[in-house]
This record gives structure tokens, sequence and C-alpha cells, in this order.
């Protein structure tokens, strides 16, 4: 037994999280499973719905509701004020990226990261398109992750955004969020954190960090429902991010040619909200909080790099994680299997596990000339006695 | 009892709405009460990411979500491929809106309608701001819906978009889609219909409307669960209207500084989709497709028409619709008792209705004089002796 169950009663995780009789669960950065206090919320709200209508459900859950909003707040280390619920990870990136882009004309200038997901890096080349900015990609250190001297060295009066991804979406590794925010925060530029992959796994103290913004979804590591995001913006920067979409909810009609932005985050969020989901998401972040996203942390690290020697050891596997900090995602391939043919062939056997086209993280998986990479994320609830018979799965599918 | 129950079993209807023993909910235009075939589906589908995971259980669920976008097309007489699944109905009206803002600049008009909804008309001025653009306000007609002589009249090189929702949120009308729709194929002007209250009361046939693109919202008339609503975007107008947003479900990233859109609707979309709440909405849309749109206005009509009558014979009410073509909305005041007022005591009763104030159709609202209007929408589940009911109830607490 690690040191890290000390802090955590892993048979009482567990028990709430019936999923794990089921199924090997290695695939929480796809999605993850919901614990039962979370599943039991968001089921409690959708019955109140159905049987007595959605806005009268609303009315009656206005302390579940706020409840989000606090424990999200207690999460991130900011007032509850800077948050916004939003539909998902992509819409909380959005509300922010798309809102800022309105400002940007040719000349100026986004700065980005090697391993950048997707999503963003089609978003950075849409806005390219339509405003005429340029994309820059700031260079990996020796470890493989943001090179913070490269990125400081690439600042000029014309860096309007530094956006980038804390854990990217493979490789295994954190981005050092604190000194890019710290570089930031030294060249007045805006600083924009994509939180999908680390929320819930990492602790975040976007005092610490010193971002302007960070997105975030309810899905993976925070184990709430699917439709459900976050987003935090700091009171201070919120008139310099303008929100890329308003309605009724984030502004107020006040005539003909008028209206007027709340004066908090609400301002990002939009009327028609998925209750149900926000109610679940605040339960599954109040339960992260509970854990301690410390403890949380420790316990996966151990777990994932007990994976990584282990992976090495099995004939044929490369481990394809870099980073000075890793993370609970790990990622490998086979020299003869590909990794979907052996996520496939695990799914039949019960066990999920992941896997990562050269599509997602373009410029990083071309750049080690990788097509794909099969991807394995740990969460707290995983147990050492998973990996073993995981392991042992794995090794009689690559034979296969 | 009139005509339209030969063609609706409203028994059926009504032992399949369990909501209905609990409450008279006359707030569908609020958000509806699920059908238990809908809410089974997202139950089933929730339970299923709790057990198993969210990416497997969406894997799993493959044929219920192709029947979204089967049963929508079928719906609006269009191809799957012009549907997108979108997180409400804001989410899909800011896809196509937002995008084609980007391609307007000064001197550019948008033309929009009276009593259009504050999201809609907010986001308008929130463009007008970032473009130049001017917003244009098509008055009322005779009957108080959208003047297409007027309209017809203002149309210039300068118009970009015709922006109009169908039925508004308040006023108990249908605006005339199709001759808006003929004028603006006459003119090749882009037409962006919000069927947000329209969906699930009203036939919505896209050929017969001539819209570029149509957004609704799962949760209301078409008894949805909340966080879903639906994109249709005629696939020759794809190339004019541009997606606000793109992530790599929208695109595929091909190179450092390229990417390939998707050539259907799925480009509008996200993938981060709310997949139980998917699968919900397609159950929802197909069980209205069953019932039959047809019926289904027709009863709502019938309903709304004969409350509207015995509304007027209460002492102090004064019904406040309008509109040649009315549907089941229904906005009345009372001289003494505020909206808000009733509201709340009839929902002490165990009956729902909803209030609507003046910011949220700003310009109608005070072109009309009314700080707010107290508002039933019925459906098809409800029955007269609910209204019998409703109105004795209301007749109680205006004397309260």
């Amino acid at each position: 037994m690690s040191d890290t169950t000390a802090t955590m009663d892993i048979d009482r995780v567990r028990r709430e999280t019936p999923g794990c009789e089921r199924v090997i669960h290695l695939h929480n950065s796809g999605s993850s499973l919901m614990p039962e206090p979370v599943y039991r919320a968001t089921l409690r709200h959708l019955e109140r719905e159905y049987l007595g209508g959605g806005y009268e459900a609303a009315a009656a859950a206005g302390e579940e509701i706020e409840a989000f909003y606090g424990n999200c707040a207690a999460m991130l280390g900011c007032d509850p004020g800077e948050i916004a619920f939003m539909e998902n990870a992509t819409a909380a990136w959005n509300a922010v990226f798309y809102g800022f882009a309105r400002t940007l004309g040719r000349g100026d200038v986004i700065l980005t990261a090697t391993a950048e997901y997707a999503s963003n890096f089609i978003a950075c080349l849409q806005v390219a398109q339509w405003t005429g900015c340029t994309v820059r990609v700031v260079p990996d250190d020796a470890y493989g992750q943001v090179d913070c001297e490269a990125l400081e060295s690439m600042i000029d009066a014309n860096v309007r955004l530094i956006s980038i991804t804390h854990v990217p979406t493979n490789g295994g590794l954190v981005n050092p969020a604190a000194e890019v925010g710290a570089i930031a925060r030294r060249h007045g530029v805006p600083f924009l954190l994509d939180a999908c992959q680390s929320a819930g796994q990492v602790p975040l103290d976007v005092e610490a960090i010193g971002c302007d913004a960070l997105s975030a979804t309810g899905r993976k590591y925070l184990r709430g429902p699917r439709g459900t995001g976050l987003l935090y913006v700091r009171r201070e920067s919120m008139d310099r991010l303008p929100p890329a979409t308003l309605d009724l909810h984030g502004a107020r009609w006040t005539s003909a040619s008028s209206y007027r932005m709340e004066d908090n985050a609400r301002r990002y969020e939009n009327f028609e909200n998925n209750v149900a989901g926000q109610i679940g998401l605040g339960v599954a972040i109040g339960y992260a909080n509970e854990l301690g996203l410390d403890n949380i942390n420790r316990r996966i690290r151990t777990l994932a790099d007990g994976l990584r020697d282990d992976l090495e050891n099995i004939p044929g596997v490369t481990v394809r994680d870099k980073g000075r900090e890793r993370c609970g995602i790990v990622t490998f391939t086979h020299q003869s299997v590909a990794p979907e043919t052996m996520r496939a062939r695990l799914a039949e056997r019960g066990i999920n596990i992941g896997s990562s086209n050269a599509w997602s993280t373009l410029l990083d998986m071309t750049g080690r000339g990788l097509d794909s990479v099969a991807r394995c994320a740990l969460h707290y609830f995983n147990t050492e006695a998973e990996l073993a018979t995981y392991l042992e799965q794995l090794e009689d599918v690559v034979r296969a």
C-alpha cells in the first residue's frame, strides 16, 4: 500500500463509484465516472423538472445552484463572482477567446504552445484568418514542456494574448502555468489557461497561477456530468476580456440602443442553463474539495509513476510521456499493435482506456513522429490491483 | 369535448406525463414537462455513463444519437446533414449570428422585429458596437405582427441579414415567417429564424419558410431536457454563414496553418456534447412527430383561443395578445394585481404560469406601455378541465 492511502479512504470513494464494480476505468481524461452524490443530485433535479416544471425546479434549487459558485471559488481561490457556469470547456474557453479576438488586428500576435489542443489551435487559425493576427508557437524546453525562457523572449509590443493548455491531452506533462503567469503579468499580457485536463487532478490556485481566465470541463477529472463546464475570469480583467456573446442573462437591455453588462462573471454565461448539470457539477467540485486536491494529486501521481515504470517493462511498449511535472495521463505506444486496436481489445475485457490521434495535438505529435498514442488517465479511485490486472491484460492483447 | 381530441389520445399523453398529476403546468413557454419516454431515455444514458464511462456510453449509443438528427430533419423537412445538436437555443442562434457578424462592417444593416427577444437584440447591439453596423427595427402591421410590406420596403443593398423571432416570448402571435422568407429569397438576403418558442407547437417546414438558418431549444414546446438545442442551416447557405467558433469536431486540423471544416452542419457543433440530453431531445422530437405537429398545433390553438375568451370575462383582466395567427402563449394583465404576484400566488396552489418583464421584449412592451405581463403557455397535454380550475383559482387570487 502506498502512503497516499493514509489521507484518502479509497474503499469509501470506490463504494461511492459503483462503476468500479463493472469496469476498470482508466479513461478519466475522456470522461470520468461520476461519484454517487453527483449522480443522485443530478437525477434529483431532473426528477423535479420532470414532475414539476423546469423553471419551478430551478426556483426551488437556489441554494444548490449557489453551491456551484461557492465550491468552484473555493477550489480556485477566487471570488464566486469571478465564476461562470458554462455548457462545457469549449464554450468556456470560447467565451473569452472569441470575445478577445474581436480586439485583434493585423500585426497582433497570439502566443500558444507546441502541445496545444486542436480545438484551441483551430480557433486561433480561424481568428487569424478573420483578423489578420498571427499565431506563434512557443517551443518546448528540454523537459518537453513550454519553454518559459523562449516564451519571455518572444514577447514584444505585438503580443496580445498568451493562450496555453495546462495539461495537454496527451504526453503526461503539466505545463508550468505559474511561471507562464508570472511572465504574462510582468509584461501585462492577458493569460488564458485551458485547465480542461488539470481541473480535478492538479490543485489550481488562480492567484499563484496568475492567469486572467481559466476554463475547464465537468466531465473529466472533476467527475461531474457531461454538458457542464466552468469559467474563471479575474475581476480586474473582465473589461479587457469582453464576452464573445451576450444575452438577457449576461446583460440587461436598457433602451433601443443600449444594454448594461452584469458586473460579475455572469456576463459570460447564458440564460439557458443545464440546471441539473450545474447542480451535479457543484456537488462534484465539493466532493473533490472535501477529498483535497493535494491528496488527489499525490495519489494520482504515485499511481501514474508506478504505471509508467511497469509499462516500460512490457516488451515492445514505449512510454511517450515527457515534462518536468507529470500527471495522471499516461501515454504509450506498442511497436506492432496500434493504440486504437489496444483500446478496442481492452474494452472487450472491461478495461477503458483512450487513444489520441496526431490531429488532436498536431504540432507535438508530428514533431515526435507519432500517428497516435494509447492513453490511460488514472484517477484517485483507481487501485494498484486494477493496474496489475490492466497490465496483465495489456500484455495479453499485444501478444494476441 | 373539442374535435381535436379525435386525433390525439389525451389520456395517453397525460399518463405519459406524470407531472400532470402534480401540477397544472401552463408554463410551457418557460420549460415544459418531459414525457416519460424522454425522461427514461435521458436517465438510461446517464446511468450508462455512471456505470461504464462517458465515452464508452456514447460509443454504445450511436443509433440513439443518430435518431436525433433523423427525427429533427423529419420535423423540419430537411436533410440530417443540415442539423446540428447545440447546447441550447442561445448557443444555436449565436453560432450563426456571431459567425455572420464577422462579415459585417460600417454601413451594413441588420433588420429585426419590434417584438424581438432581448437576448437577440442585445447581441445585435453588441455586434453593432463592434462592427459599426446598424440595427433597424421593422414595424408591426395592423395585426401587431411583423409588417412584411414595411420589411420589403426597408431592404436595400446595405441590408445584410434578416433576423426575426417566429413566436415572440409574449404577445400570443406567430410572425409570418414564410412571407418574410419569400421576401428574403427575393432579395438574396440571409434569413435567420429564431424558432425557440415555435418549435414543438407550430409545424415548421424550412422549405415553406425559406429560412437559411433556424434555431430552437429543447426544453420548451419540444418537451426535451434542459441543456439542449438545435440548429438548422440550409446546405447552400453554410459557406455564407460561417460558424462563430470552431473546434476539433467542427473542423480537422491539417497543418500548422490550416484546417478543414466539416462539409455538413456538424461544423456548428462542438465536441463536448451533452449526450444524454441529445438522446432525450431526439426522443422528444420523435414523440412530437408521432403525435403530428399539425394535430399538436390545432389542439393548442383551440385551447388557447378558449382561454383568451374566458380570461376576458374575468373583471379587471385584459388579454394582451395580438397577431393574425395566434399560438399557445396567452398573455394578460390585471388592473390591480401585478403579473409576478399572480404567478407566485398560483404557484402556491400548484398552478404554474410565467410572467414576462418589459426588458425581455423592450421595444414591444414599452411601445404598448406595459411593465410586465402574466403568461400562460398551453400545451396539448393541458385540458379544458385544468383550464377551468385555473380560471377559478385566478379569479380567487386576483380577489385576494
